[in-house]
This record gives C-alpha cells, sequence and structure tokens, in this order.
C-alpha cells in the first residue's frame, strides 16, 4: 500500500492510521453522538458566524431539520486579507450559547496553534481546514488535545497524503480523528472543486478513521449538493457536512452554496433513505431544544 | 450560463442538447429498453471482445446477474501500438452472435470514420470513447448514422465542452445521445481518474439528454466499482455500465478492473436498493435467454 | 523508464521512439531546413486560413520577421459547431500559394484520416493537433504517409503517453516526427493551459526525436509569449512555433494569442540571443521571396 | 484582473502588491545584494541541514560555485512525521556558522508562528514554503517582522491566490516579499510537479516585487534542472533557488533532486550566459570567504 512508502520505520503496518494496525472501525463519540457507527451523523451550519442572531436562528432551523451537530466558523480563513475574517472568541461565544440553546454539540475551525487553547475551551469538535492539511505543528498541537478533530482533505492533497497528515496527529496521542472528503482541485469549472466520492471506499480500506463528505465547500452550488449528500452516503460515509444559512443571499461568505432551511430538511429526509438502502440509519437527536 | 460562450449563433437557447431548448427529457429506446426514463439501465461486459468463447460466457453470467445491454470492445483504443487493439470485425460477429443468444442489445466503440458503417451494421449503440471526445469528424459521422450513441466524457473534458462536443452529433441530425461520465484525469494516483459525480446534477440540469456513469474506467480497481455504481445512482444517474471479466486474472485488457460475476449480480440487487431510496427503479428483462 | 510498462514486446529498447534503440539525434530535413539539428527553426503564421489576402499578407510579414516555416490551418478543430471550422480545401491553396510567393515550407492540420491524402498533397509538414494526441487511426494514417509530422502533445497526454502515441506513427514506417509541446491542462486559469518546458529535457533524454515547443496556443495571451519562446530554447527546444496574424484584432480564432508582426520580428531577434548563449543558432533563409 | 475579484475595497489598484500602486520594481537588499533589480541573484545549498560537517562543505561549494546567498532547512515540512524533521535551532547555529565562514547570507523556512522569533534572530531571509502559502497566521507573523520574506507559490495555488497571501504579508507592513514560483501539481507524474513559468512574466507584469525559480523542487530530478534554471531567466526571473549537496546519495530528503558540486558551477556558467542574452548579468560576490 502506497502509505507506506516515505515510511522510515522498519514495518510499515505499524502505522496508527493503517487498518492493518487496528483493524476495527474507530467510533468517536461527541456527547453521546456515535460518528464511524452504524448512524450516518448530520453536521450542519452557516460557513462562518456572522451575529448571535444569524447562528442562533440558522442553529434552530437546522436542529430542526434534523441536523445532529452544529457547525459555524469563529476564525475564517480567507483568500483575501480584505475579506470577512470571522468574529474571533466572540463568535465562540456564540456558539457556545447555540449548543446551550439546541443541545447539539459543535465544531469549529482552528487555524493558529497559539489558539488552540481557546478554541479547545469551547468547542466539542476541533476542525482542521483544507488548507491546513500540511499545516505540520497545526496537526501536531491536535495531537496533543484531547478533543475529536474533524480533519479536512487539503484540495491538492493525495490520499496516501492525507492519510500520513492524519498519522501525526495520532502519533500525537490523540486517535479521535474524524477524516472528510471536501474536494480536490481539478481544471474543472463548473464546480468549485471535484468532490471525490471515491476516497470514501479507498479510506474505508486503508484505515480505520470514520469518514464523513462535505459537498457544500466541494461543489460551491447549493442545488448540487443534495445529490452529492445522497451519493455520498450511497459510496459508504459515515456522515455529511452541510452549509445552511437562514438567508443565504445575505451571507458574508459563501452563500451561493449555503441551502436554505426548507431545503436542507428535506436533504436529510432523502439522506435518510439512502441510509437505509445501504443497510443504516440516520441519527436521530434525542434530547429536546431547551 | 458558460455552455454558451462560444457561441456564434445570436441565441444561446437554441444549443440542441441545451434543457432550455427542449425542457422534457429524452428518453432513448433500445430495442424496448428506455433510457433516460424512470427505469434505471444496466450495462455490462467486458472490456474487450477476447474471444468467442469468452464473449459469450460473460454475456452469459452479465445476463444472469441483471444487465440489460451487453458491452464489449472489439475496436480497442490503446495507449500503446503494441498493446491488444481488438478483434475487429470477427469481435463485431461474436457480439452479434452473443445478442442472439441472451437477447441483449449491444453497444461497442468505434474509433474511425471509416469504420462507422461496419460498426452500425453490426451495434445497437455506437460508442465514442473519452478519447476520441474531441475527434470532431467521428461526432459528425455519428451524428449521420440512425443509431443511438453512448458518447463518453473526455478524461480532460470540462463539462461545458463535453456538451458542445455532444452538439456536434446533435447538429448532424442524430438527438439520441447518451451522456456518460467516467472519470477525469487530477493529481490523485489511488483511482485511474477521478470519478466526477457532480457531473450527474450538472448535466440533468442543463441537457435534457440521459446521463450514465461508467465507475470501472474512472476508478481502475474492481473493488471500488460497487461503491461508486450505488452514489452514481443516487446522484441522479439513468444507468450505470460496468466492466465484468468472467475470469478477470485473465483478461487481455483492464482485468483490475473487471468485477467477477457473482460481485456483479451483488452490485445490481445493491444498485437496485438505491434506485428505489431515490424514486427509480431498475429495469428488468423480460426476454429469456435463448 | 516508464515509457516501457505498457510494453508488450521482450525488451523495452525496442521502441522505435526510444533514444536507446537509436542514441544521435534524429534530424528532419524539410526542404533544406534542417529540424533537430544546430540550427533553430522558427515556424509561424495564422492560427487559421481566413482568406487569401490574411494569409499571403501574414506570409509576407513572417518571412520578413524571420520565419523559416509557415503555419495555417485550413481544417480547424473548434470546441463549438457553431464556429468557424476552416476553409478547407480552399484554405490549402491559398497555403499553397503563400509558399510559392514566399518560399516558405508550410505546416497544416489534418483531423481526419479521409482528408489524409489531399493534406498530404498540397502540404510539406502534415500537422497532427493536441486534440488529435490518441486518435489512434489518424496516427496509423500518418505513418503510412511519406511527410513529417509535426505532433502535438495532448494537452491531457503524460510524456509516457506522448511518446507511445509517437510509436504508433513511426511503428508504421514513419520516423520523420517532430514533437510539440504546447501546454497541458492544469487548475490555473491566468493562463490558457500551462506550458510545460520541462518536458523538453525529458523528451530530449528519452528520445532521438525533435521538440519544438508552440508557446501560443499553450498561454492564450500574446503577451506572454515572447517570454516563452525565449525560455523554450534555453530549456533546449529545437524550434518555436509562433501565432502571428497581421491584424489580431480581426482573427476569426485565437486573436488575443496572437503576436503583432513588429513584436513576432524582435521575438526573433530576442530568440537568435538565446539560441547563441546556449551554443546554438537560428536557421536564417536562404531563399529571397518571389 | 482577476485578482481583484474578492476585493472588499472599493478599489481594486489600491491593493498592495499591484503594479499599479507601485509601478515601479521593488528591489530588495539583502547584506548588499539586491533581490529585483538587473543582476540574477543565485541562492543554493542543501535541502536540510542536515549537520554542522554536511552545511559547512556544502556551503563552500557553493560559495565557489557562485552562489550569493545559501539555503539550508532547519525546520523541514515532511509528508511523514517518521521522516527527519531537521535539526531545528541546531540547524540554525550551523547556518550561522556558514555565513560567517563564507559570508553568504542566509534564507531558512519557518512553519510556525512560535518559532518566527527564534528563527528571525539567526536567518537574513525568512522562508515561507509551498505548503504554507495558505497558512494565514503564518503570514500575518512574517509581515510583522522586519526581514525579507521569501514567499514560495503553494503547489496548488492559482497566481490570483498566491498575490493576494501575499498580500497578507505586505498588509501588516512588511514589502521585503520575494515570490518564487515552485511547480504545481498537475496530473504529468515524469516530474514531481510541473513548473509554471509562464508564471514569470504573468507575475511581473502583475506586481513590482521581485520573482525567482525553484527548479530543485519542481523537477525532482537533477538532470532536468540546468535546462530550467536557464529557461527560468529566459523568461524574466530576478533569481534562482537550486539545491545542492556535497554528496548527494547521502542525503537524508530530496537526495535525487540535489546537484553535485561540479555541476551547480556548470549551472551558474550556463545561466550568466542566458543572464547575458537577456540584457542582465549575474551577481559576483565581492567579498572573499572567511
Amino acid at each position: 500500500m502506497k502509505v507506506y512508502k516515505d515510511n522510515n520505520q522498519s514495518n510499515g503496518e505499524s502505522y496508527l492510521v493503517s487498518r492493518q494496525t487496528k483493524p476495527d472501525d474507530t467510533v468517536i463519540n461527541v456527547n453521546g453522538i456515535k460518528i464511524g457507527g452504524k448512524e450516518i451523523v448530520i453536521i450542519a451550519g452557516p460557513c462562518a458566524v456572522e451575529s448571535r442572531k444569524q447562528l442562533l436562528e440558522t442553529a434552530k432551523v437546522v436542529y430542526s431539520g434534523g441536523a445532529n451537530i452544529l457547525r459555524g466558523g469563529a476564525f475564517k480563513p480567507r483568500t483575501s486579507p480584505y475579506s470577512f475574517q470571522g468574529l474571533g472568541e466572540e463568535g465562540l461565544k456564540y456558539l457556545s450559547e447555540a449548543r446551550n440553546e439546541t443541545g447539539l454539540p459543535i465544531v469549529t475551525e482552528v487555524m493558529d496553534t497559539r489558539k488552540m487553547e481557546l478554541v479547545c475551551k469551547y468547542t466539542d469538535i476541533i476542525q482542521i481546514g483544507s488548507r491546513s492539511m500540511h499545516n505540520f505543528p497545526l496537526l501536531k498541537e491536535a495531537g496533543k488535545c484531547n478533543k475529536p478533530v474533524l480533519f479536512k482533505r487539503g484540495l491538492m492533497g493525495t490520499i496516501d497524503e492525507y492519510l500520513l497528515a492524519a498519522e501525526y496527529i495520532l502519533n500525537e496521542g490523540n486517535n479521535q480523528v474524524i477524516l472528510c472528503e471536501r474536494g480536490i482541485r481539478t481544471f474543472e469549472t463548473s464546480t468549485r472543486n471535484t468532490l471525490d466520492l471515491s476516497a470514501i471506499p479507498i479510506l474505508k480500506r486503508r484505515t480505520h478513521l470514520p469518514v464523513i463528505v462535505d459537498p457544500s465547500h466541494a461543489t460551491g452550488h447549493n442545488w448540487i449538493v443534495p445529490a452529492m449528500a445522497k451519493a455520498a452516503i450511497a459510496a459508504g460515509a459515515d456522515g455529511i457536512m452541510i452549509e445552511v444559512h437562514h438567508k443565504p443571499l445575505d451571507a458574508l461568505s459563501d452563500g451561493p452554496q449555503s441551502l436554505y432551511p426548507d431545503n436542507f430538511a428535506q436533504l436529510v429526509k432523502d439522506v435518510e433513505k439512502i441510509a437505509i438502502a445501504v443497510g443504516r440509519s440516520i441519527y436521530h437527536n434525542i434530547q429536546s431544544p431547551a
């Protein structure tokens, strides 16, 4: 297996991410929600936390629509220094409040080693974004914290490189890593990136870690997202991460790829049918919102 | 819509492939099998026709497994001039015999304008392969024949270019075109190409033509094929094309991506569940084999 | 060397394109102009032959500017069926007339096996374009004619595939093949394609065939062309092919990448300096125009 | 110009990297060596600092061969956590010693915001590597230090994104940024990456910052490096960065792309000829080694 080619160890099978090292699936428990088990997990929310009102309203609609975990960016990696960069700690506080109101655990991105402690204080799952796949100091820091890590594939990363990057996290002692395919860069211009769903069966074969898919960032168009969410589950993904905005046209970032609340609720119903068709189910929230 | 950008006509909407020109789905009838309707169509068979025995045996197993149409190459485009180039007309005759024995219509590739008449004499559907997407004289010739055309996306073709290439066929008077996503070339090396399933919802939105998916050539590994076949149907494809060999290890071309007969039969059962989950069904052969 | 991996022969070294088979450089003589020798050859002309007047005027300015061979398309592969497709045989006649007036040999593209004989009747060098790299019937036909073949790399072709495609031509008995790097498709959008100049030293090491570069199609912008023409010669190319139009703003195809006559003449002077710096020279026309 | 598309400012021309904002070339002075002026600058050294002996020996041979600046990694970003990760501060000390012995200024990579102060204490130029192109916290930190920054293009970065990433550095007050093309990821497998030399004329047109080229990382093979170094200068680069190892076969990283000392000395001579052919010269060290 190619993942072993850059191996300085005597035996390739000793990679911590490898299914040869650990044949059974890793199941990650986030406040009772199991990621990587029989049940499909739905993560949803806005690209960025823009305001208290926007986050709380979106949190309620994704809860009602069937989301199990709330996403939202407080620190935003943006191509231009003049684009909205996120609300920082203020955004983390709103996420925390949204968790209290809905009961949904939260996931938010950390970009800077110096912010790891701060983000960990608020979040249930740390996200490491696509642009940070090869930020090795950040990976090592994530490996030292005691939170699950949602680790996105880099848009230019091969699957071999992706697994070796995940190894950086496990090697520091944290094996609670959720892999996430989110599209790779190709010549095709109709979509923002090309969602590489083949990565799902490949990753499931090579590693014991759970694999989810983010069709929103990959495609860049909200009308493509439902088809790709269903395809992801049909291909064996353990969950999906969907961008939803209570008013997509007003979004400060990634509006065109955000679903309207109604479309999200329909997507969850459609995804459930696919989950059942592949012998799985979707996780239903037990707890009622406050 | 970008597809209109190279337009010399006064009005982009007049493209023959465009859904704006023809809002309702084109349904192509091949010996009673409807491609592009509610029912999913399964095309299967070996990469290449290697011998009479190989083809007839494989034809029987794909018929039993649930295939509706038989595929097999008589003229093979091969990277090296020293690789097996196909049996030519002899292969076409075996295909014809396999149709007689199983009742399955056949699809086979034509690479050369000068062979169009010969291939049309034998086949039910003409295939234009990925390497020929921009072979404009061949497209024009296919536009002049009265057979349905299974037209594969080039591995380097954007969706815009692909639709404009299909326009060459329709512009000659043949609107019986079946589009086929079969993977695009990217930097990822774990798969032969990267299957671009986002192309399905995009094509279904932009054009009225049916869209099928070939996960065998895209991935290059038979163990990835079932997951991607299911994903294709979940994403809205009208059919799938699967490579099956009665003895994959003996195949003269593309053995590693060919399914064993048993795996193919299981794949069809699994695909049917997905078809039902998206409100469709799969086409069941009425006719019994001779 | 990877070029041998698809080898059905007992010994990789027997590939006809391989430098191991033929260690000394192949030098191709076109009406006294030697391609692949010490002298750099300059090919120039319009993308398409648009009219008698346009071609003759452009032929004169490229002759004056220092071109050794005239290029111009009579049969144009175009993405859309509604774009200008070339003048066909009429264009070939104008090319022939331009040769008579300037003394420059001509190169023009053939896309269709059925036009090979016609094109050979008029041209000095047959061009096989980027979109035809994997049109195997066309390659075989080119291998049977007794004209030099300017064979462009496909925009999606690896170097290994490119050499194997060239092998199709040599295998039919024609070893007068000029390779041409013209850009590959990548994610970068500032240029039409990405000119892969690394292909020059790689091709020169692997094969004995001459290698030229077409920076016009690769970059798509005339202001990038001079820098890349110089770079190509610095990297070891045996020639360059440049699009020039006597009035780029009026061009029916590829206007933005066509050089103005003055810029072309300057480019030739600048390229000559680079040629000398790498121990070569450029070919100077002996014959005066009629 | 596309670089402005993500602009939140009222006027695209106010981008700090833009040549419209600052029409004249930025020339960066490093201990008297001017980068971005008429003279070509040669940076050379090993991929990684492996030992005191290795660095000092290589420093001497690159000095003798004509290098103006010494490169060497103390903190190495490696795909696998089990590969050699660099000597850290010990490596910085050896670099400092090598500078004292040869008089050559040094450039070394920083990957972690928390090491910025440490690296700045030792180095003359801070390098931000390809994998860090979108590490925005690191870019901001580099923008706050008072050292020149050698900022490499990401292997997946478009030119537009690259310039916007550089803007992060300038926006913090540091306009001493040297851009560096080092290859982009494509489907071609003969080279490690595809060196995009078209980026040189494009960057020189869009920005006032100096542009250098690293052909060693781009190609991955030492025998391709000289051709691409010459091509880079022919295309208008202001300098080149070359990996040299006193014993490439013993290198702990990137041995196959490292030049032997003799080849490096020859490369500098050949590059000088190209520099003269394009009306420039190469910088000759004034100071003698200690």
